[in-house]
This record gives C-alpha cells, structure tokens and sequence, in this order.
C-alpha cells in the first residue's frame, strides 16, 4: 500500500475511486485528506462532494488523457545510470530548445533520444525541452497543461521521460525542462474544484491568474514548489525553465519566485549537483536574477528578448507590434554590451518606460537567441529567420549569437535553416474550444491584415504535421553548409572559454548598416545592408577565421549581408574584459 | 499671463474656458497641451472633444467643489515665516494625527492654528493631517478625494492650508500630511476623461486602481510625484503619509513607490531640509523601508498595525475580523520586540502565512499607535479605546505606545479620552451615491451581526457633527487626568532622547496577563488581567516613576488594569540597546 494525500480544503468529504469501489479519505489538518492505493501501477481518481470523479491534482501519469483518470507511478523503480552526475556549468552551456512532438515523425520521448548523437556533434550542452506536462489531446505547444506532475502521455508517460533524461546524462547533456506556473490551460484544468488555486483578481492574458498571495495561498504555492522539485529530484532534470513570469502576480512580501528557488537552493544541497532556473520575463527587471540576500529572487538567468529583437529587426526589417520599439542597428549595440536596450527609456510599443538598468556582472545571465519557439511560432505561418531573411542573414544572426556575450539558445532545426515551419498547433477534443482556438487565432492576425485563409488552422492535424523537422534535410544544400556553420561556430565557442564571458565592445554604423562586435580574442564583423561596406579596423585586427563571403576582410571591405569573425593576433591579449563593459556609451 | 498644461492624450483638441469664451490650447508632444491664463485669481476649465467643461485635474483650488471649475493659486505671493525651518527628526517625533473637520467646531484649517499651544503643551513634535485634497461635499474623511493638488475648499483652501503650516512651523512643529495615491474618490473623478490614469486590471476595495505600469502610466505616476513635491515643495509639508500602499499595484522594474522617494529625495537636497515618506501598508514587507540601493523602495518609515492590534486585543479582549489573529501577551511582546507580530507565520484571517521578518535597525522605522481614524473609526460607532475599556486599560495603552520601541502617534483627543467618538461620515451630494454609502455600510456591519439602526449613517449631518472634538472635556475629570498621563509620559520620553531608540526586551505571562518591557533607563510593568500580579523583579528595578495605581510596585506586586514604570537606578546604565533586541528569543 502507498499513501495518497490531496488538499480539498472546501469539501466535506473525499473518496478514491479504483474502479472497483470508493473508499474515503482521511481528513487532515488544514483541508488535506489522506488515503492510501494499492501497490504497482494502479488506475484511481478522487471523488469530491459532487460525486464526479476528477484526476488527482498531483497525478504522476494520466494514461487516458487530461479527462481521464490517473495512474500511480513508483518512481524509485526507474533503473537510472546517472549516479555522480554534473551538468556543465550554465554559463558555458549552448541550449537546444526543443519540442517532443514535432522534433521527430513519431513524436515521443523514445524517438527524441535517437537524434542525441547530432546533439553531441553539434556541440550542445543543454537540452530543454518545451513542456511536457499532460496537456489537452495528443499534440499541442504543451502551455496549455493542466496536471502539472505527470509527463504528457501521447509522448510516452513518466517512463519514457526518465528514458530520455538519462540517455541525455549518459551522452554528457543536461536536460533543463519548461513549465508553466502563471495558468493552466483550458480544458481538463480541474484545479479549481479542488481549493483555490486561482484568483480573478489577477487577469493573465490566458484566463483568471494563479493564486500566489490571496487566502489559501500558501498550498498553492506549495504545489507549485512541489512541481518544481519533482521534476529536479524523480526526474532528474538539471534545470528549469520558467514560462512568462511576468504574468505571476503576487503581492506578498515574500514572492513565490524567490520562496521558489530558496526550495530549489535546498534540494541542489541535497542532490549534490548544480540546479539551475531559468525564466522568461518581459519586465527587464534585474530583481529577478539579483541574490535573494539582496532583494532579489535569485533566478539563475534569463531569456532576453531584447538582443532578440534587436537582431530580429536589424536582419529583417520587420517593424510591426513588438518590433515596432527596435529596428536600429544601435539597439543591436546596446543590447550586446548594456544586456537590456530598455533600462528605463520610453517604449512606444508599451507606451510607458520600461526596464532598469542591469548592475555588473549580471548580463553573463541572459540567454541570447536569434530562434526560440515564440519567435518562429507566434508568427501567422511559423516561418524561421532564413525564410524571412534568406541564408545568408541567418548565418550572420547566428554568428552574433552563438560568438555574443549571451549564452547562446538555438531552436531545433535551426542548425540546418529547417525548411520546415513551426506553426502554432492544437489538439482540443471539446469541439467548441476547438473552434474558439480557431477563431481566435484567426482573429489575432486579422488586426495585422492577415485574411482568414492565410492562417493556418492550430485545430487542422496538418498544422502539426507540418512542423515537424524533417531529418532528411540535413543531407541536403543549403542545409549542410548551414549546419556546417553552426557546428564550426558552436566548437569554437566551446573550445574558447573566453567567450563564456559577457565581456563585448561595439563599433557601428546606422547609416551603412555595419556592426563590430570586439570579443575576448575575436571580433565580428556584419554588414547587415544591401551594399558592400569598408569596416575601419578595429585596435586588434587579426585573421579571419570565419566568414560567409571568401577572401573577403582583409582590406576591411565587407561585402552585402555578411559577416566576418576575425581572431586577434595573441588571442585575448587586449580584448575587452567584464569590466571594460559599462565605460564604452553608445552611439545614438 | 500665466502658462498653463494639461495631459490629454486621446483628445482632437482642448479649450480653456473662462466663462467669457473658449480659447483653443496648443498640442505638445506626448499628448500635453499648453495654453495661458490671466494673472491674479482666475476660474476656469478645460473642454475637451465633447465640449463638456471639466475641473484642471492639477486645479490648485475648487472653490465651488468637485464638480465646479478651478481658480489658479500663486503660489509664490504666500508671506511664508518659516525660512530656515528644521523639523525635529523623524525618530525622536510624536505624531498626532488631527482631521481638519472634526479637530475644531469650525472645521477649517485656521481654527485649527488656535489649539496649536495646546499641542505644545502636549510635547507633540509632528502634526499629521488627514487627507485634505478636495473630495466631495463639505465633509469627510478625505480618503474619497479627487482634486490632489487642490486644498478642500471647505477647510479654508489653499490659503488657510499655507496659514495652517506656516503657524505649525513658527510654534516648531512639523507637518505631514496624508494622501491618497492608491485610488480616487467615486464622485467628481474626471481623470478618466483625460487619461488613461485608471486600469481595470487592478482592483482595489474602492474601484478600479490607478495605472501605475501600463500604457500611459508614465505620465500617471509622474501626476502622482508632482502632486507630492507640490505638497512639499509650495505647501511647506515636512513629509507625507501615504495611504494604504498595498494597494498600489506597479508590476514595472521601478516600483512607483521607489519612483517617489527617489524624487523627494532629489527635492530634499534642493530645500536643505529633511522630508519623510511614511506609508501605510498590511504587507508587513521591509522592502518598503529598505534602501533603493538595497532593493527597496526607500521609504522612511510605516504605520504599524501588528504593535496595535496586539495590544488592541490584549486591552479589549476582543476578536473579531483581523483581530483574530492576535489576543494573546505574546503577541504584543513580538510585536515589541521584532516589530512585526507576522514574520512568516500563518494567518488565520488572511489564510495564508503573512510577512517577513524585519533586518537590523528596521524595528526603529515603524510608527507604533492604540488609536488612529480607522482603528476607532472603522468601528461601527467610532469608539475610542477608553470606551471600550475603561480609562484604567487606556492608561496602559498610552504607557505601551509613549515609552515604547515605536515612533508614537496619537489621534486627536485621545490626550483627554476624548468622549466623543470618530464615526464614518461623507456628504455625498448625488442622492444615489449617498444611498450607496449609507447601505455600503450597514450591510458592511451586518456580516458581524449589527443591525441597520445600529449602525449610524455616514450621510446624516449628525454623525459628522458627533464626531467632532468637544474641547469642553479639556477641564473636566476624568479628562483632566488623562490628559495628565499623557502630557507626563510624552514629556518623559522627549527628556530622555535614549527612548528614541528601539531597544526593547519584554518579560511576560500569558496566564496571568501582566508583561514587563524593559526600554534604555526604564521598565514599563503592566497588568493586563482582572486580579492583581506580582512581577519578579527585572534586572535594573529602581523607583516608581509612573504608576496608575498609588502606592503600588514597591514589592513587585501590580494591582489589576494597572502600569507601573520604574525608572533604573544610573539612568539607562545596563538597559537593553538596540543590538540586544534580536537576541531575545520570544516567549510562547
């Protein structure tokens, strides 16, 4: 028999259901009930005062889907071979962002972990992955989950999970895992008939927010927490990625990001093994990566969508939404040497100022990224960077970001310029959110002038299919030559340690459309215009050691949309360091 | 000709209107609009698209009220006395907290200049006025006002304001004066109509919250800044007391209240005399008063409701509401000891756990108080503490707050037991918002059990008028005697500066209600209980200073509802000092 416990703090009674027959739980102190199941894999649900069976809040396996019942898991069977694991250290890790479903044709788990050998030789460090808890039908985005504790079934359930993450630590590679803690999604979302874990007084753009500070808040919270350290702990993840915590609202004076990571903080000491968190945030808010002793939240990193939309811009043109408050190749600038381009200037997009200035030392902590799933995928058609720009504007945004002074992510795929698109997918069975996905989707693009048509459809199985990667591009021009550029990027960022730090001075032109970005031992060169360019030589130029134009550099002319990575003669010997880094103003 | 601006951002034009015809304004960027008026005391309003003349929302004055046009002040003709003024500092202060309208039987800012000896005689240091931007009507309690930068009319206006402070600073008292930046009254708020200063996506009690970090808050906040350097700067007010900033909802890198004290501290420097920021705030969070360099918001000092409510609950016995959380002696000796009572802990009435201990130092930053306007007048008849326990229990309140580790304030007329209560009054002039108001609070009280005639109606003129201070009392018993009590133990603690400090050590038991608090050169010995006690003997027990029982403590027996203070042999030689207070584990 296994203990079995719940938090119902509203009903009267609790039952299990095992099919067979209900049996009532125990009531506890503060609105917990304890019972107890079977042993093995067993099939139960719990039965509240209504009388309607439910999934368990902390379901470690939902076999039948989010609707369905949930299964018991015995997670110290899991036969693990990663004893005396150690991840490589955050911030000289290259990421690979990657989603189950599409990464490969069957989708699962299982087939994720046959590609882990095109990891390695490409040089990844971490793997993350897109989340993975039980969300709405067989594939999705997965930030729609609603049982945040059990390892999405279509993709192979709790087993096929640990299979991989040890077979990533077998390989050398860390496994850092997305999960969504500011809503759940939709449908299947049973959450709140157990207590009260949301609020209508904090609105996400996804529905009614999480309750991280109003009554009965301190279960929530721990919920959550709980999540965060089954993950770590039963799965044997290396780190978290937080979604959107931005839309995590909580006004006590103890936040549940910095109670988060304390908790964190306590099971690396346990674990023995570094542990790492992640968020994403669009705040600009250095709190959230400052030390909890020094009123921060003690975030180990951040995505930065500012350098992100820097280059975007800069390599496409675009302007709309957004993008609206980028476009200038001093943005790019400020960005690579400042981390953030809004540190409290006015964003016309927001139509507020924006942002705070990072102290020192703290830009090492951004991630850096030309492709992440939200970049290709919140577009209309899901089209990566070389569809919009073509090959050769691609390469100089990955030299920017894989040789930057960001720990670089890149998205699957975009390491052979994927035909492939990544295109926003549902799998809703409730036919009347289906069409509300549908709808609203279209709705979304028509305020850009998209007609309906031109957008596809997330609830059309296509649209899915469609996005997955197709490996056999990767034997094929202009793929190869792509990947051979990330890969030969990718090692040589590893083989120069140097460059894990955030150390970066720029030179650049508006009007000519050139930037210089001086690195320890290197510096890169782009002409992001139309017309070739004459970069004057920076204090320390060397030879070219990387260059998508041949021959070209060593007059200091640079053709159109290329780039150029010259190595300083001495190494590092004179190359900008940490320090150097907030003395040198930006040209405006 | 004087200039004149308006932020209007979604208006085609604005006019100003001076009853003999309109006069277009001129756009400016970022949606202001400038224009001129005569000099001397003029009316006018702004029209905007719907041709509708609105009050300036920076009017300096609303001699007819809310919904009448506004008149400029100049600010610069005001004959102020007051040059080279210095405010006692902030720790050794006694605050008294006075509401215009019911200090005097006038109600006015002048007759309140006539009892300013008898504050004097008091040994009070700082006067703190309740809120007196123009709100609607001719009375209330100002936490409904619309008009920020406009002195309520009814109260004298801006003249009889300048007067008010300018006699205030001539007799050596500072003056702090309340406001209201966490939301705006529901009658006579045209800021809507200009702006996007609200957003409902923050809910307050009171309505819609003010739009501290979307779009537009910018100028919102910069509204709200402007609005306190006015007061600090053209009014001469020695600091502000913000009101109720958990409400102030700023998800944006730079908190608001951050924001703010970083801009007095700018005007500070400029005037060359010290300001304090001191908040309201159930958060029971020390960012608010940590340094901006440390991560907080860098405000003086806070309002303290733990030290209140547990004293308020061991005086009264008392329960209900938020005063279930407290009633216990040990409690009270927390709350003098680590200055919040909830440092984490579970909270039964907030059902969840509640604050964060304070760090070194931060003890001495709190305002410690029996009395306010909202502990009295939050009641539903407005009683004051010695209503509601007798004189005896109240003497023993005003020994805990006067020679306690806190910052004291006192409310008006508690110096005499006032036998006047402070009840909840408002003159709405629209019938259906009175109605509002009235039913507003009878059915507030009817979920506590009070019927409707229990309850009096904040529309009756009576119950303003009943609320009112009658200074007759002043020479009559028992008053004379309280008064007394006051003067002695106010007098006692500005001779001995060493009180100042918020070294506290606390002796109690909960069984026999008594507590010992021994302060630098004193202990304060109170029995709490019904029978009489006999305290051991502390460390340093000298002579009687102070007793409410003659005759009494000489052998370390305390008769009931008794406080007894010994003054230590050598003065404050061997008494606890601020670095002991942390040491001191707290009973339980």
């Amino acid at each position: 028999m296994r203990k079995v416990r719940v938090w119902a703090p509203k009903s009267n009674s609790v039952n299990i259901d095992l099919g067979s027959g209900r049996v009532p739980m125990t009531a506890q102190p503060r609105g917990w009930w304890s019972g107890t199941l079977p042993d093995g894999a067993v099939d139960y649900t719990f039965v509240l005062d209504d009388g309607v069976p439910l999934p368990d809040p902390r379901s470690p396996h939902q076999p039948y889907g989010v609707h369905g019942g949930s299964r018991t898991v015995d997670h110290a069977a899991f036969p693990w071979t990663d004893s005396g694991w150690q991840p490589a250290p955050l911030d000289t890790a290259i990421v690979y962002e990657l989603h189950i479903g599409t990464f490969t044709e069957e989708g699962t788990f299982e087939a994720a972990i046959e590609h882990i050998p095109h990891l390695l030789d490409l040089g990844i460090t971490h793997v993350e992955l897109m989340p993975v808890a039980e969300f709405p039908g067989d594939w999705g985005w997965g930030y729609d989950g609603v049982d945040l504790f059990a390892p999405q079934h279509a993709y192979g359930g709790p087993e096929g999970l640990k299979r991989l993450v040890n077979a990533l630590h077998a390989a050398g590679l860390a496994a850092i895992l997305d999960v969504v803690y500011n809503h759940l999604g939709p449908a299947g979302n049973y959450l709140g008939r157990f207590g009260p874990y949301f609020t209508d007084r904090v609105r996400t753009p996804w529905g009614d927010g999480v309750n991280f500070s109003e009554g009965g808040s301190d279960e929530v919270r721990g919920f959550f927490i709980e999540n965060a350290l089954m993950w770590l702990g039963d799965y044997h993840f290396d780190g978290l990625r937080l979604d959107a915590v931005h839309a995590i609202t909580d006004s006590s004076a103890v936040h549940f990001l910095e109670e988060l990571t304390s908790a964190v903080a306590g099971l690396e000491n346990r674990l023995g093994r570094p542990l790492c968190m992640i968020a994403e945030s669009d705040l600009n808010d250095p709190r959230l990566i400052r030390p909890r002793t020094r009123g921060g939240y003690g975030l180990s990193a951040l995505w930065s969508d500012d350098f992100h939309h820097a280059l975007h811009t800069v390599l496409t043109g675009e302007r709309t939404g957004y993008y609206s408050d980028f476009g200038y190749v001093s943005h790019l600038a400020k960005a690579i040497e400042n981390g953030y381009v809004y540190t409290g200037e006015y964003s016309a997009f927001r139509d507020r100022r924006h942002g705070r200035p990072l102290e020192y030392g703290e830009k090492s902590r951004l991630l850096g990224y030309i492709q992440n799933h939200d970049q290709i995928g919140n577009r209309a058609n899901g089209e990566r960077i070389g569809q919009l720009t073509g090959f050769a504007h691609a390469r100089i945004g990955a030299a920017m970001t894989l040789l930057g002074p960001f720990i670089p992510l890149i998205f699957q795929g975009e390491e052979w310029g994927a035909g492939t698109p990544f295109q926003y997918f549902t799998n809703h069975s409730d036919p009347d959110l289906g069409r509300a996905v549908s709808n609203g989707r279209r709705q979304e693009f028509a305020s850009f002038g998209w007609s309906p048509e031109q957008v596809p459809d997330p609830q059309d199985p296509e649209t899915f299919r469609r996005s997955k990667l197709n490996w056999r591009e990767l034997n094929e021009e202009p793929h190869r030559e792509m990947l051979s550029w990330y890969s030969r990027l990718i090692r040589f960022r590893r083989e120069h340690p140097e460059l894990a730090s955030a150390a970066a001075k720029v030179r650049f032109d508006e009007a000519q459309q050139w930037l210089a970005m001086e690195r320890p031992g290197i510096e890169v060169i782009c002409n992001f215009g139309r017309s070739p360019v004459r970069v004057p030589y920076g204090r320390h130029r060397g030879t070219v050691r990387f260059s998508t134009a041949d021959g070209a550099g060593a007059d200091g002319a640079v053709p159109p949309a290329a780039v150029l990575v010259f190595e300083n003669p001495g190494s590092s010997e004179g190359s900008p360091r940490a320090g150097e880094l907030e003395s040198v103003p930006v040209k405006k």
